[in-house]
């Protein structure tokens, strides 16, 4: 099946009055008098702009003021607009700085427009600010009196709560990439490349009507090395795992993974994979409300480990929304600011590995999967679509 | 033609020893004992290491020396590794952050490590830097005594010159580019989708063995409206425009479009297109070194205005590099920083674009290349490959 998914109907609305609330109630909260936002993920956020036309996310901003309102700068026009968009009627006007270039290559510029923007919201800005670039921010201060406050720690806290219209479209997306693995895992043969499986992957991806592939790599035959294709072609018995993500419609993402076998794999390989399932489901299992954080990782380590395997190396899950990655981390204590504890509603990915050596040679093994946390446990969003839900079909 | 590219052989220690000696010149010249690099391309430049395994850029961290030495900081390790990689030796040391997190989802995790290898560089630094959060450079000051200084500007000026290996692997990712977009082309057909066009060209970059496509957009039928694909099918006649971009080996880009018509195009349609190609070669006639940067697009659009078509309202063109929109900017004066004027061996994309309507509905066409400035005027870069510039063939 590689054909457009039919996407669920949402009201964008509802949607983006929700997400403005809470980001209105934190802008109270802070005493905030505006956002000067340069995250594509807290501008959609909060205004539900995409500012992602590409994977160089420095093209945009944001002003958002108290009450929701919003004036975004644009790298792909040459005067101001004002009420550009009839469906964003919040988004008050658009304004133009350098095309195509981090705001910081053109820095003159940028501060230039939005100094002249923000002087209209008032004097003594209290302007709480993601990551932008300190010389920009030294260059608006010169040109306004604002005292700055760095609120991405934050937004991303607040974002951690997914509403129901988030987990429906973050469930849509996550069965795209879960046909995309499918098809992966289907373009794996002996003699083909690693760049082979994720260019079917990406062609399903895209032609089911993605926004953005966000990530593509595949491990095969790089042993504990880096993840990246790298040209190999497979060998009969080859065991390989990828790693795939996409956003859907209203920019929510998926992350998942899958080991794959070329033909019949070795008997040491295929217990790891085994026991790294089993381990995976050790995670799941312990993945309620109320769970800590790190109990994850430790519990899937531990049966890992006692099966003379090697460990996760890194955080076992994280949250999913309109990031591929987000907050919650699952990772341990002292490599993650807070061992929180799992929250009903919110949507997370899990993504053990496992490695083994055979032979002197080592192989890494990972799964990942995309989840929403109910009450009793985890519901799996990447499911593979069946063909009724494909447009024609 | 779909399959894996004959890449180029380069000397890779060679091309890092020339931007690393670029890098320390400038750190000299800036008086800094150290910067500290968040972008993936500025971290790339200086320390040669791929930091980017997916579009969420605010993973990696770099801290370099005047030495040109490196310790980076990873989201996928849970220990400090020392000389983790026998081909880049000049890294000294990874170190674990928090996995799968913006560095702003758990700045104190990524502060303390940061802290803790900046620390070893020695006291009162001057520490360059770019894009670091505004938040997570206050907790470093409280750990360190440190004056940061803003370098992302002054780097990417240090950029726009181009060693010609780097050249050499912006010809060979626009090539495959090139091909990307006549597999595009020939997958446009009445009914079928935008998507499917993308998800053609994706394939074909992807199998080709792109590290990363950047961009992947298409404008059928939303007129004057966002470049998305939006599910849209194609029509007997209908005018298109798609922009793809992609990372090749090394991390160099690049990003071009074309226009397509499935089937006859409409004669209005067809004359403002060829008008667009008259108005392109009247730019890049112009685009010989010394020519002012904000000559092109006047001379562009002088011609489209003339002949009653809509302007190209942004930048004409853009430096490639390390990405795929980098200095130097040609736009209009007040709409950049400064009116450049092209140096002999600089990469460059020129993208026109002209808006013609035609029973009051709005038709915009668009057409993207890579160049490389030549002293005698350009040289085009996105050539479709021959069959035998590919493995196998």
């Amino acid at each position: 099946m590689s054909a457009l998914y039919r996407w669920p109907d949402y009201d964008a609305v509802e949607l983006h009055r929700a997400r403005s609330a809470r980001v209105q109630a934190f802008m109270r909260e802070q005493e905030l008098d505006a956002l000067l936002l340069v995250g594509p993920d807290h501008i959609r956020y909060a205004t539900d702009f995409r500012a992602h036309l590409t994977n160089e996310s420095e093209w945009f901003a944001a002003l958002v003021t108290r009450d929701g309102e919003a004036e975004i700068f644009l790298p792909y026009i040459d005067e101001t607009i004002v009420d550009p968009y009839p469906e964003l009627p919040w988004v008050r006007a658009v304004h133009a700085v350098a095309s195509w270039s981090a705001a910081t290559a053109n820095p003159a510029t940028w501060i230039a427009a939005v100094a002249r923007a923000a002087r209209s919201l008032g004097s003594r800005l209290r302007l709480g600010i993601d990551s932008v670039d300190q010389g920009l921010l030294s260059g608006l201060q010169r040109e306004l009196d604002l005292t700055p406050v760095p609120v991405g720690t934050g937004l991303h806290r607040l974002r951690r709560e997914k509403h129901p219209t988030e987990v429906l479209l973050l469930d849509a997306v996550s069965r795209v990439n879960a046909g995309a693995m499918e098809a992966a895992l289907g373009a794996a043969r002996v003699g083909g490349t690693d760049h082979e499986v994720l260019a079917a992957a990406m062609a399903y991806q895209q032609a089911a009507g993605v926004e953005f592939v966000t990530h593509s790599v595949c491990n095969l035959r790089n042993g504990t090395g880096d993840w990246f294709a790298g040209g190999r072609r497979f060998a009969e018995g080859d065991p390989f795992f990828f790693d795939i993500g996409c956003y859907g419609p209203g920019g929510y993402a998926s992350d998942a993974g899958r080991t794959g076998f070329v033909g019949e794999p070795a008997p040491e390989h295929l217990a790891a994979y085994e026991h790294l399932q089993t381990a995976y489901r050790i995670a799941q299992d312990l993945a309620v409300p109320g769970a800590k954080a790190s109990s994850l990782l430790a519990a899937c380590n531990e049966y890992l480990e006692s099966h003379g395997l090697g460990r996760t190396p890194y955080a076992i899950g994280h949250g999913v929304g309109l990031r591929i990655c987000e907050l919650p981390t699952l990772f341990s204590p002292g490599l993650m600011d807070e061992d929180v504890t799992l929250v009903e509603g919110e949507v997370i990915a899990l993504e053990p590995e496992t490695t083994v050596v055979v032979d002197g040679r080592a192989t890494v093994f990972k799964i990942e999967d995309d989840f929403v946390v109910e009450a009793h446990g985890l519901r799996r969003l990447t499911e593979i679509p069946g063909p009724e839900e494909f447009v024609g079909a």
